[in-house]
């Protein structure tokens, strides 16, 4: 079966953020004047075949442990995760 | 009142990704089998303060509109938008 899957990796709140930084000036510049922060982080859309949802679901996060987030600076979660119609590639 | 708002910006499914590319490379590498794609896109956590909750989905709307995203290439959405618990830095 194949799964699609959801991650979010986002600094650890206590890791200082430029990209964020500059993407807040630029709003409040824009006339955004309500932003007290912004964060950027990554999303990562993931289709794997996997044989149910819990092993779909462990790949994923040994993805993350292995891979996907720096866990020094860097926190992640599994955001969705889902049976995918099968796609197109595999008609 | 302040609300946190997550947004998720995302190449256009026609858009080529070398970045999602190399990590699908690198994850059948590390012995991932199943992994069918992978796209990697951009995740903006926001605090902002609103009036209510439809001004401020409102607002983060026009703010992909103008800064966020390339309209070109990406698109977004809104994934989440909820009342915050006052931040520590407005205490």
């Amino acid at each position: 079966m194949t799964f699609r899957a959801e991650v979010v990796v986002q600094l650890k709140p206590v890791v200082n953020d430029p990209q964020g930084i500059v993407v807040r000036e630029s709003l409040l510049r824009l006339g955004f004047d309500g932003v007290r922060s912004a964060r950027v982080g990554k999303h990562i859309a993931l289709e794997i075949d996997a044989a149910d949802e819990a092993s779909a679901r462990e790949s994923v996060q040994r993805m993350c442990e292995q891979l996907l987030r720096n866990p020094v600076i860097e926190d992640y979660r599994v955001e969705s995760l889902s049976a995918a119609a099968e796609p197109a590639s595999a008609l």
